[in-house]
């Protein structure tokens, strides 16, 4: 049997793999219904603000890397710090992103780990 | 008895009456001694970068405003949400920093709550 800490890193292999192919559905279907984003400079938004987000990045081609530092579980909860990069590319342009993350995941009904919190500070690398 | 929201409500109290302080030995005793702070552009640090942070502050004086979004209690383990308004006054300056926090807490063996990861996203109002 898989263990909590596989199917979390399972979840987060398929959450980078869609959003490379721009797979909404999947990427809306690893959140909770009342996730927050809380990220730099903005205020924090949930579901409906992110797929609006992701419909405008549908030409933009992402390529992705996350390093996991730590996932504690703790029953129907956990959470995990990671470092992620990111490369988007556009008309043959590309700009790189990275930051660290920290994510509070809960557990579905369902057994499907989802995103419930992400304090996420990714952002361009050349503004720093 | 104190409810466990009590508890961390009291411990956020107890954190910023010291800050305004400068009571440095009191915030120490309120993270857990493999804490991390997560900031805007700069790597993830620990208690003793905290330390050398907050004595470089002995002559700020910090007046604080903290409204709790949310706590959520999992057994020996916290998360909870916030944002800081933080005023800094030196030497007859104030500035104004504000930002959403993201902070998982755990119970030490004595009881008390302490910080064990701190996704802070306080910046000076001006840069934004």
């Amino acid at each position: 049997m898989q263990s909590d800490e596989q199917a979390i890193r399972q979840m987060v292999e398929t959450w980078l793999a869609a959003s490379q192919q721009g797979d909404s559905e999947t990427l809306l279907n690893l959140m909770s219904d009342d996730v927050l984003f809380i990220t730099p400079g903005r205020e924090p938004f949930g579901k409906e603000a992110f797929a609006s987000k992701d419909q405008q990045m549908k030409d933009v081609e992402i390529d992705s890397n996350i390093d996991i530092k730590e996932i504690e579980v703790l029953g129907d909860w956990a959470w995990m710090r990671s470092f992620l990069r990111l490369t988007f590319t556009k008309a043959g342009e590309s700009t790189k992103h990275s930051g660290h993350i920290l994510t509070i995941l809960t557990r579905r009904p369902d057994g499907q780990w989802v995103i419930k919190r992400d304090a996420n500070f990714v952002a361009p690398e050349t503004q720093r």
